[in-house]
């Protein structure tokens, strides 16, 4: 399965008062891969919403194994487990050199404007039919 | 000068790795007590921006005096410094006790949907014609 | 099996460009609440950490719903699910009036100040010995 | 006068129910700046902690001139405005593209380990004896 990587480096605003990354803020570079891997497929998520599908995030799963800390550089490897139906399950996997610092999961639905739920479309890999934002 | 106080208790998440509330998440408790300044005036915000004002921030100033900890209660006092054009001056002091924690200024500018501004209304005390949301 | 609420105002910061709450978020709520639970059996997470205990979050579950919006009074319902060996397990329900938003679970580690596992102590319900802040 | 200039892209978490980053969030790339700023002369602000020495913002202000939006790249630009004493004066410029966004300064002040002003070190362009982190 292919696989996407980037690199962020953790800011002190998202640490908290144990000195360590708060466990909220993985699911904005959770967010933050998805967008990127994206990118990679030459979409920008901007484009999507401004094409009236919208991803939303429906169930989440994290697993903390180390704590990051401010300054560090993480990696975040991402793949699409599934893309079917009105979802998208994505996997993902932090790590500093080779410390695994967390692993988990999300799944988004699409949605149209009125947020009626919609197949994935084509071009994210499902068998809807929805424009591909140009 | 009539002000108006809230009282918040600090969470967790808003501390960083020095062990204190991060100096950004101030302007989010500012934004809270202009919110809570409006309610108490009979205004719920969420109503204003669904009649097509939007109340959005131009400047603002902070002074730190002294650290904050998670789990303190913080009071907030909030007055209008100036209510007039275009424009709301808010003046804020955030105590715990008889700690002064830090205070500051906003100055929140009045749009319409397509980002014209528009003079403050007469309920929020300036002299503009925008109806008062119901 | 007895369950701890707590109510919360969504701040505007809160929310995202799709005009609801950050499913990040929730994390930061689920702290707050297990917070208050501790709280009302009488201790402050503060004094936890000063008697050099701390509880890590080491897997989270998060089930989203429906969305929530800036303004929307929150009741979360908390229950502990296990207090037993080194980790206390919570559930989470967020309703807004008939509405389920939301729920979740999140597994919380004992860890003590050189990060070692410890025994959750008696007075959280479980088996070890740590002392309880006073 | 030298200036440094990073690029940051807005996270879609650091918008608002406006649709626009939130103020809040600018004193989140300001420290990101000042970081940056940091190691581009060789020094980790890490290690600065480490070190027994904390940049402590103690004023800051802020000037919003247009909205950002997910996904945009800002340029930041960090002059150093003053460093003498016991304070650091930086001064921001947010651009995007030939727009200017907001712009800002921020005194921060030099503390010791138990909370003590000192004087700004020669390594930061002060007159201080505080040893260089290495």
């Amino acid at each position: 399965m292919e696989s996407h990587k980037i690199t962020i480096r953790v800011r002190y605003q998202e640490t908290d008062g144990q000195g360590i990354v708060h466990h909220g803020n993985y699911l904005t570079y959770f967010e933050k891969a998805r967008i990127e891997c994206l990118r990679d497929i030459g979409i920008s998520y901007r484009d999507v919403e401004n094409a009236g599908l919208f991803l939303v995030v429906a169930k989440a799963e994290l697993n903390y194994y180390q704590p990051a800390y401010f300054d560090d550089e993480l990696e975040i490897e991402t793949k699409v487990l599934s893309s079917k139906g009105a979802a998208i399950v994505h996997q993902y996997t932090i790590t500093r050199g080779e410390d695994i610092i967390m692993s988990g999961t999300t799944r988004v639905g699409c949605l149209t404007k009125d947020g009626k739920v919609t197949r994935v479309p084509k071009w994210l890999g499902g068998k809807g039919e929805f424009q591909k934002p140009v």
